[in-house]
């Protein structure tokens, strides 16, 4: 087989890992854009995904942070990573169409990667920082996912 | 009217918050007990919670521990409050047919509460600690939200 | 040799590696109790130790965290190991003569301990909650240090 | 007077208070930059700041990591802040003559900032990152210092 070598090509894959999680079909999430270094998550804001006053749930950004950081960590050193721990601050109420979650690795070992992650609303194209995200993506000794590591190998060719 | 002075009547404030969030319904959070200083909430562990190996997706984990969290931190220096900041720690693989998260307060002050939150996952009356959250509730300076201000009123009676 | 298997002889192992650490000596920090799921480690509150209020500096706090949160994690599941990152909450001005970490283990498996650590300053034997820490502590593949082999295996016995 | 408009200026002001913590001045932490958004702080690898396989003291990283997040913090939002809570990756061993912490700000807002800081070491002029952190630093209600007022009356001229 081929593996992915642009970024439409390791969208595709990592939407269908996406596509196999039921929780993040759940939220509506998906990637818009994957490269070695970065990947990009969205997610529209629908109405079922607030809290009390209308704004984003603070669930749901942790949902898109922990996915943007393990993507971003399996891509730096997958295949087959699990997520060890993450951190969020919360910087401002988040409301608007869609949710971008911005991830980047700032460290990527044998064993492990730490990544960071930034959450964006968009409200007719203006972006607002709302939340930030720092974690720790491990390897995991469990056999590996279908299709987790083509992220990996795509990196490597 | 009359405040909440039992767990029950705790509860059935705090759901009744838990009902208005759209993103907590969806998930199926509901609170069990609420006293001054401890909260246990459930999620039952639907096929449409989970990742691509079956377990609870982290970010349910994650929603379980924001919700915890920051409930637990109204309690102790409500009414009106934000969440800053959690860090939660992933300690092993979620599955059986609950999740209950349960917090504590460690520190509460004027301004912030820090609270802590464990996550266990129950199967046939087994119950398996399967995350870690620490987290910084603050006051909001925003006007109080229906409701909320009851959960902070019943532990001052 | 003999393995500790008591407070006493474990306090002393890890004492020892404790003093071939010049910084852990410059503070003058010193572990006053361990045993397999809890560690004690003190700090006499000197003058050159603190921030321009006169209060403990945050990163004596910090370095406390760091020294409890890994030897606890060494007793888990050491020998070897390192710490991967923790967060620290600080709840209050540390004062008084004395502060003391009191670490404890939430998990231990066989790649990874999650670690929790509590600080207090204490003041004419009254003790205080200044700083509480929640950090990963994960085995490394370099050779095992002298000495640290000793606290977990004192756990075997 | 006249407030500080250059970062000689402000690293001045800040090495300043920085000489009145008397554990910033024992392990020699001095301010090289300091801009509105940005702050870093260096510190000589002596050898008595350091662990037993003699490389730069987890504790000594994360001293680091709370004086630069903190200033960055106050140079941000204040006068007179205090340091909630911060998160800590350590990501390689520290080694080299130097190390240095390069801060900058994530948001900032009427009561909190959040601020990020990098570390790196330094040997024969060559940089490595050796950890990351991530904090919340909040105002104090507490009367203003003297001095760190300063930082923030500088960025608002």
């Amino acid at each position: 087989m081929t593996y992915p070598t642009t970024s439409a090509e390791r969208v595709a894959y990592a939407n269908k890992i996406i596509a196999s999680q039921t929780f993040s079909t759940l939220v509506g999430a998906q990637f818009s854009e994957i490269s070695p270094t970065s990947a990009e998550l969205r997610v529209p804001l629908r109405e079922d995904l607030r809290q009390h006053h209308g704004f984003a749930h603070g669930g749901l950004l942790s949902t898109m942070a922990d996915i943007a950081l393990t993507f971003m960590g399996a891509t730096a050193i997958g295949p087959n990573v699990l997520t060890s721990e993450y951190k969020i601050n919360f910087l401002r109420p988040a409301t608007g169409e869609e949710l971008v979650a911005r991830a980047s690795v700032i460290s990527g070992g044998k064993r492990q990667a730490v990544t960071r992650c930034d959450i964006f609303s968009v409200q007719a194209g203006e972006e607002k920082l709302v939340a930030t995200a720092l974690g720790t993506i491990v390897k995991s000794d469990a056999p590996p996912v279908k299709g987790a590591e083509i992220l990996a190998e795509a990196n490597e060719t």
